[in-house]
């Protein structure tokens, strides 16, 4: 939640020159984001989002996420468009770093979702999946199945120090998954993290999906097991089918899953409950003490991965075959 | 440089929908300010800033300064306008602290100020003088002569530790100050901290001020002499007298000065330095080790106040009497 790079109004009039998006009137920065520094710009014509990528984004990813935003919003999906700059290019250079303007969109992300979101959700995503499949552009995932090992190798040694027998549990469910994990689902640009608050509406009308800096090639039906475990549970543990339902049949109503991600769906959520565990037991690990950040729990993450493990079909995610 | 206080979608619609201000569009929390949260809000009608109430500032206070913004912005000053609710109030409660909002003022601050944005200021300076002249509100200024001691003997003992001889300088100082300080010079509303990031311009026009969360009541020649040391001094520490000159025949011209605070500028102008160099000293000391926040350096206003002990007449800042 922070601007990393300072940027003067000098450097910014000349930046915002070299785009045709009419006058400058103001930016500010934003505290959002812990990737990049992002400043909400408004000219006499729009406003917009410049984004200056700090050094946890690869800049050779960035030609990957800008013309996938372009390939999208040509389709017609509510996401942040890159403006191109005068002479044609969607990533300048600002501050020393690597920049990008956008358009903004308005709406808000919503702190607790109700059912109607999650259908919401499910519609956009399923066209998010298809608007993709033409997109020419390939960026494998780091973090499916085959990224968690050397995730957990880094951690290993303290997990335990979170929880008591933690190393086992994780040790156990790798085990598994790396030995059922499924192959060959149908599969294209996913955005691989659609948690609330990437995904903005208008009262109960979803009016855009933001921040595109995970987005890879993968199974669709694992971007699904992503968004039943960000949407799904209650505070309390508790998962909501009737949420989930909701974000399957919206997303069905676009893009029917096939037998094999219906079968497979289980295990996906198991996957994707276990690739955040990891994340998160891993940023946990690694903050130093008395920094100002706080990190994501990773239990959470360990309570919905329970969960899934006692799912043995699809249905009890609230949709039938 | 950051949000406090995390504010939902669900408590934003409930608070603005107590104001006239159209529908919703979004909501970001803005990356400036230390004391307070600030969010840019936009509407189906306009853009607004919402400002949540921190700690640091005294909600007794409150109502002077939103009473005087919107009195300011009656007689056609330029600066952020509280917008009242439906039921008339200035000040609400959101997310549990007290809460503003203001319009929006497009413009930016000017990183490296030139003579045309002195000139500016000081003409926008004066009307806020003046505007103020019948402002009904009254507060003291608590950062004025009588309160830099108390200041002081809280960071005295470890002021050498920033630089040798640092306390006695300081103390030698304070006691000349306290012994030649001005009394019964012109005094009416003043802002108190017109730095540069506190003054926007679109091109070389100023387009607003704003942040007045440390205006008071206090003599109108010491909210120059603020700017002065703000405005006026190269990043090597030279004075720019063509800047100064500037900054005050701009303010003469809606203002003029009375003798008296022509014979007082260079005191007000040291008192000024001083006041900065305290409270920047206290900050310094007070910032726990580790911490992500660095601290403004307080021996650049050493070096303020070094040049004005040289100055014997206000003639040396440009302005023939």
């Amino acid at each position: 939640m922070a601007v990393y790079t300072e940027v003067t109004d000098e450097e910014l009039n000349v930046f915002i020159g070299t785009y045709d998006v009419g006058r400058l009137l103001s930016f500010k920065g934003i505290a959002e984001g812990v990737e990049n520094s992002n400043f909400l710009v408004h000219t006499d014509k729009a406003s917009y989002i410049l984004t200056l990528y700090e050094k946890r984004v690869d800049p050779d990813d960035l030609p990957y996420f800008l013309n996938l935003l372009q390939h999208l919003a040509g389709k017609g999906l509510s996401c942040p468009t890159p403006v191109p700059s005068r002479d044609g290019m969607l990533l300048g250079t600002l501050a020393g770093r690597p920049a990008a303007l956008v358009t903004f969109l308005e709406g808000m992300w919503v702190k607790r979702p109700r059912v109607e979101h999650c259908a919401e959700l499910g519609r956009a995503m399923a066209e998010l999946h298809l608007d993709g499949l033409d997109y020419e552009g390939f960026r494998s995932n780091a973090l499916n199945v085959g990224g968690w090992r050397p995730l957990f190798d880094q951690c290993r040694d303290r997990s335990d120090s979170v929880q008591s027998g933690l190393r086992a549990e994780i040790a156990q469910e790798l085990d598994l998954l790396e030995a059922s994990w499924p192959a060959d689902l149908p599969s294209g640009v996913i955005h691989a993290d659609l948690f609330p608050d990437n995904v903005f509406f208008l009262g109960d009308e979803l009016s855009g999906l933001i921040d595109f800096y995970f987005a890879c090639n993968d199974a669709f039906a694992y971007d699904i097991a992503i968004c039943l475990n960000a949407w799904c549970f209650e505070l309390d543990g508790a998962f909501n089918v009737t949420k989930a339902r909701a974000l399957l049949k919206g997303y069905a109503a676009v893009r029917p899953l096939t037998d094999d991600e219906y079968e497979a769906l289980p295990t996906l959520c198991r996957g994707a409950a276990l690739r955040f565990l990891l994340t998160r037991l891993y940023d946990w690990l690694s903050v130093p003490a008395g920094a100002m950040v706080t990190p994501k729990d990773p239990l959470e993450y360990l309570k919905k991965l329970r969960f899934h493990q006692t799912v043995d079909s699809t249905e009890a995610y609230g949709l039938e075959r």
